[in-house]
Formats: C-alpha cells, structure tokens, sequence
C-alpha cells in the first residue's frame, strides 16, 4: 500500500513499548528502512509509574500517548494497533489476529511480559496483576470499592475482610503498591470517611522469599521495610502463597482475610515466544545471541523483557533502562549493517536501581552507593519525571504531583467501568436476537 | 450510629448532581440538621464537559471529583454510596440496594435524567447516550477504534462505514459532540494516519425536527449550522430516526451506513420517579408546586431534572443553572424552615444559553443578547471554568485546553476498557467452579 523505496529493508516491530518505541525513534532518519510497528493497544506504557494509577495518584491518560501520535511525524514508519498471532521464520512474515500477512526483511519482537500465577492461573480473578491500563483502573476500582463498602457493612468481621488488603510479592512493584495502599488509606482517606477509620485498614506485602527488594543490599531492603511499616504496611517474608480466592490469602494453614488482593510476585514473557519454535529459557524468555538475535537467525530480534540475553550480567532484570538500552542499540546496528558494517555485541550499562516507598522516600541503589530516604525520592521523582515520554506529559505529572504532594490528596480517585454494560460483541447479539 | 443532636432533622438527599450537592453545601453552618447524601456513583461529574471527555479532550479525572471528599470537611453530612430503589412515603423511609433503610425528616430527591429511546431500548447497544462517565469514555473507546479499525481495513465499503459517525439529536450536546468530532479528524488525528485520511471521515447530525438548537433564536442555530459544515459536519433536519441497529442509521428508507452513532436525542427521568405513586408530566417527571415539594408532602422535594416546576418558564430547560438554583433555593428554605418562617416560591434566574461548537466557536443568547464567534466561546470558557467544582479541576483543566488549543493535540486520547476481562461477579463464579 505505502510508497516505498526500491530498496528500503522492511522492518517490522512487534510491540511499542519501552525497546519498540525507543528502537523505531531512532531510525527516524533513515532513509534505507520501512517500519511497520504493530501493537495490539493504541497506546505506549510508561510502565514504572503505573501503580499511581492504580492507586489513584495518577489518571491513565498522564503515563500514557497513543503511539501513532508519537510517531506521527515520522515518514519511514507506520502504525497498526493489531496483534501479532504468528511468526513464520521460514517465509519472513508475521501473522496479525485480522488475517493479515506483514513480510519483514528484520523483525523485531518485544512484546514484553505478562504475569505468571506458577500454574494457579485462577488466582488471577482474586488478585490481577499490574501490566496494563485496564489492570491499574481495576485494581483501583476493587481497592476504593472496599472502602466505599465498609463504610456501608454492619458485620464487624466482614468490614475488616473488606479493609485487608494483601499485595502477593516484595520486588519493586509490591513495595510501591503496598506503600501508596498504605499511604492512601492513612492520609487521603482518613478524613473522608464517617464510619469506618481507613487508617485502620491494613496492608500486608506478602513475600516468599527470606527478604524484601531481593536485587537490592540487604541493608536497603531493610530500610524499606521499615519505611513501609511507618505507613502502617506489615511485611511478612518467608510466606509463599498456596491459595488466593474471593475469601482472601492463604500461605499454609494460616489464611488472611481480604477482600482485596493484587499480584506482583512474577512474570512470564508474552504467548508468542512459544510459537517461534526457538530456545526458550525456564521462564519463557527467548534466549538470543550477543548481538539480540535468535541463533541461526540474524534478521529476528528480540529485546526487551521478551528476551534473555547470556553474558554479563545475565539475567538482566526485566526494567525499562534494559529495553531502552537494547532499543537503542539495536536501532544502532541496523545503522551498521545498512552501512555495510558488522554488528556489535549488546553491553547493558547498568544505572542502577530505585523503589519509592509512599509519598517521600526510597531506596536508591548504583553500583556501591546506597541511599534511602528524601534524597532517593527526589532522585526517583527526577529519574521517572525526565523520562517519562512525551513533554506534556511530563509537565501534567509534575504538577499533579506537586498539588498531591502540598495537599494529600490523590487526583484520580473515580470508581469507574463496572457499570457500563454495552459493548460491541452485545451489540451484535441485540441485533441478531431482535432481528434488527 | 453517628451521632445526632437530639432535635437535629434528619435530611436525605438522593443523588449527588448539581442540585443534590448545591444544597448539601449550602447547609454546612446549619448545626439542626443531619444530612445523609445517597448517590450510586462515588462522584459528582461536571456534565457539561462530558462531551470533551468522549471526544478525547479530557480525562475523567479532570471533571468529576469524588463526593466524599468535597464533603470531608462539612461535618454535619455523611456520604453512601449506594443506590435508592424505593421511598415509602408514608413511613418516611429510604431503602437502598442493599435493603439498608434510612429514614428522613426532609427528603430531597435529585437523581437527574436517563436518555430516551421512545420505545426502542435497543437502540442504546448501538448508540448509546452521553450521561455518566462510563458513558463517555465507551464512546471514546468506539470512535477512536473505528479510525484504527479503518486504517487496517482493505473493503472500501466497510471503510467508509467505519469513518462514519452519526450523531442523533440536535440540541447543545448534540451540536457540541459533532463539532468536537468533526474537529478532531479534521486536526488531531489527520497526521497520526497514513492509509487513511482522517480527514474524510463524515460526521453527520441528525435532527427530527425542522431545525438544530430549537431553544435558541433562529439567526444563533443557522450560525451553528455554517460553524458546523466549516467543520465538515452535515447537518440533516427534519429526518426522525426510524432504525438503528449494528449497521447504521435509518431515517424513512434511506439509510446512513455507519459503525459509530451516538445519541442526544432525549431524556426521561430516573427509574426511581415511577415508584414514587405521585403525578408525573409525559416526560416522566414528577410534578412538583413552586415550593418544589411533591403535593400533599410538604416534606419530599424534588430538583433538577427530575422535576417539573409548574409556574412561570415552564417546562424549565434540564441544565446545570436551573438545578444548582435549585439547590441554593431549597438550602434557604430549610434554613427558613428551622427558624419558624414560612416558604418562598422558586423563581428561576435565566442567565441565558449556550453551546460550543469545535475549538473556538459557541452560539450564546441571554435575554436579548445574542452572540457567535470567538467571543461567545471566551464567554462559554469562562463561564464553565469558573463553574467546574473544585479548584484543582479547574487549573487542570485551564491548561489542558490551553495545551490542545495550541498544539491541535488531544489529551486523553486512549483506547481502554474492553480487554480486561475480571470482574468480581466472575470472580466469584469461578471460585464457585474450581471450588476453591
């Protein structure tokens, strides 16, 4: 359909996240090229900061951009939100969920994770995870809908079931989300409310493992539990989960009643990494060469937390500076070899890494420095702020911080989407039941 | 269980709208009464702007605030979320969904307006109304999928149903969602495509009657009609829908084939009008005297647009101005009412109307003012800023229009919501299923 040079390589990116988007910015130049980013949601993530939407620090649209506007003034690249079914690596095409066929020369898969619930997949139901906007604004209806409930409960017993809220896994994502759980309920709430006190809500980080933030100095990790447990969070480690139903937690023959649970204790990469028929890694992951590509495969990619790379420091931590890094890199080596040069191995230079812990402190972590408290918070707030995509964005956030920040208040507290009860695949059924 | 002055009256209000939360306000000095606000929402949503939301201007957060915490600090108020389902009069008691029974002094219902299909419900599945937030951002999510579904499409015919949108109803809502739709493919999503030109999607509005914007002054509706077209909006009068269904729209026998319509066509009152076994007008609102109190109840009353006010004006137009009046008019009179003294009449203040169309253009009549252009839409901006509750949402807001007007962006424009498949309804059938 689209004009096309003679000779231009037709790229195409599977995913627009983090190593898609940063990948195709970067070829923005190039004449030689043709990309095709092919994405199944309209819009790029700004991932880290997704738990402030869900816990209604943030509204959906201030950490995320359509990517087609993104790219919109980009000639070499096109844009279909549409996903990506199956690969061929025999014939270079991939397969699109509307039937349609995309021949590539260079293909790049990132197409991220997903949550893996270690083969109790209904767990899901109890206790969603945290990769999507829909997931965030879920999650942040359940949690506001439990204290709008409480206020209402006459049971003892089941109003404090409905102000228990677990959070399944102590990395990062699970110190953040407890912490602002904590930190909203003790501050933002406390005064809205006539009944029930929403200080006396009561979050608990579950953790199998020995410690919390297990990628970071133990003294840090410790400073962070006790920083959540200022904010009223009790973290229990050493407790791996056996059961999570609509009752609450289970972790052996002791069972935690909640009415609200989230996920954040692991992730598997995305379904279409099992239909490559590559070497995949124990989780999933696609293993590639130094050069990100599949062995025997030069012109198939793979980045971002979609991929294992072996060498240093492997596994890489499935992070944004990762696919950054591996974005940008592989837009450099396609340069190369459209240059008639050869490839270069993938060196991840590691910046380190952060986890806030409510609303003004953190821990920070780069090579042998070590920082917590104030300090680490602005350098985290300074960090996230300044690569947040897109400028407006980055102003919006700023100053919706700024306002929660002076006032206590969180900007986005609406309980939405359970109500609406039209959508396209009803509709059609109205309309063969009415004969319409 | 709160505590209660010994005399203080026991006021219900029902539904946290314009009217509801006016008069909630307005008594926070007032130590005598006891006020209990019921809305089945946890927000009160600025309707007005409603449309920018489904046009992808703003985000929800940004007009609507959550009711509890405009109200945190007045303290003789307490919110529920919960919805009413019947009023015994007789005993002077609400029940709401969940069978909790609140009994009342004075009752205050104000539970606003549902949209009419004039006998064809199913209508609503195809193009659904423009009165809750849910509302809107599903509009949002169609229009924005058909320009992506239109990018991919290779059937001509299809594409062109898929860049055509029909808007039913030509009052203000209906004017001002066609001139934000024609605005946006003609600015902000022309660059965004290249398969299709955004630019040629078609956006028709459709009125039953002989002419759009019937309450305003002939010479304003043909200024609308050209301000309209400008925006390559067509205008169709006189074309009384007779079908709509997963197809398009009909009028008579021609048909409009389009996968996108919405509707602004009528509104009926709330569900909860009916229970009440008091006298309703044809439009199904309750019949109440000057003092706004139902007949024979001097103790019930009802505002906004649930009421139909008999006196001078009347029917009063369903807007924001004659409900907050309202609001302010039946505080005072509570407040009269706790000192001894004996009820005014309700007299409505017309301060004139107005609608926008498309990014810098609005119709405004006061009296025997009548105004188009820039100027009028300067007024329309000032007017609804000053009116948008709460100070935040109105800095937010400012800017943000700021940032669109300048950079011909649209801030919140993301597709959400149908993906994310967990509901706590499911949830539980599923923990039913594995038995867990």
């Amino acid at each position: 359909m689209a004009k096309r040079h003679v000779d231009a390589k037709r790229l195409v990116v599977v995913g627009g996240g983090f190593a898609g988007l940063e990948l195709v910015k970067r070829l923005r130049r190039e004449r030689g090229v043709e990309i095709l980013l092919l994405d199944r949601s309209n819009h790029h993530l700004f991932q880290p900061l997704l738990y402030q939407v869900a816990m209604a620090g943030l509204s959906p649209a201030e950490i995320a951009a359509p990517i087609r506007s993104l790219l919109s003034r980009q000639a070499n690249a096109r844009v279909l939100r549409s996903e990506v079914t199956d690969v061929d690596l025999e014939r270079r095409v991939v397969t699109t969920d509307e039937g349609d066929e995309h021949p590539y020369d260079w293909l790049v898969l990132a197409c991220g994770a997903r949550h893996a619930y270690f083969g109790h997949e209904s767990w899901e139901a109890f206790a969603p995870g945290l990769k999507t906007l829909e997931q965030a604004t879920e999650i942040r209806r359940r949690v506001l809908d439990a204290f709008e409930e409480a206020e209402k409960e006459h049971d003892p017993e089941r109003q404090r079931a409905l102000l228990t809220f677990a959070v399944v896994g102590g990395g990062p994502t699970g110190v953040e989300l407890s912490g602002a759980l904590g930190e909203m309920s003790r501050f933002t709430l406390a005064r809205d409310f006539r009944r029930i006190d929403p200080t006396l809500a009561r979050v608990v980080l579950i953790e199998a493992g020995p410690r919390i933030l297990p990628s970071f100095h133990p003294s840090l990790a410790s400073r962070a539990v006790r920083g959540l447990e200022s904010l009223g969070v009790q973290v229990w480690t050493s407790s791996p989960v056996t059961q999570i139903d609509a009752d609450g937690v289970e972790i052996g023959d002791e069972r935690l009643r909640c009415r609200t649970a989230v996920w954040a204790a692991g992730v598997r990469p995305a379904a279409l990494s099992t239909r490559l028929g590559v070497a995949l890694d124990r989780q999933g992951r696609v293993l590639v060469g130094p050069d990100l590509s599949i062995p025997g495969r030069p012109e198939v990619f793979v980045a971002g937390d979609q991929a294992r790379v072996e060498g240093p420091g492997d596994p890489l931590p499935g992070i944004a500076p990762v696919a950054l890094q591996q974005g940008r890199h592989l837009a450099r080596q396609l340069r190369r070899e459209l240059a008639g040069r050869p490839r270069e191995p993938f060196r991840y230079r590691d910046k380190g890494q952060m986890a806030t812990i409510g609303r003004r402190r953190a821990v920070l972590e780069m090579g042998h420095l070590r920082m917590g408290g104030l300090l680490a918070w602005l350098a985290w707030l300074v960090v996230h702020v300044y690569y947040l995509a897109g400028f407006k964005n980055r102003v919006f956030v700023v100053l919706q911080w700024a306002w929660a920040y002076w006032r206590f208040r969180r900007g986005a507290r609406l309980i939405v989407g359970k109500s609406w009860r039209f959508y396209p695949g009803e509709a059609g059924e109205t309309s063969a039941k009415t004969g319409a």
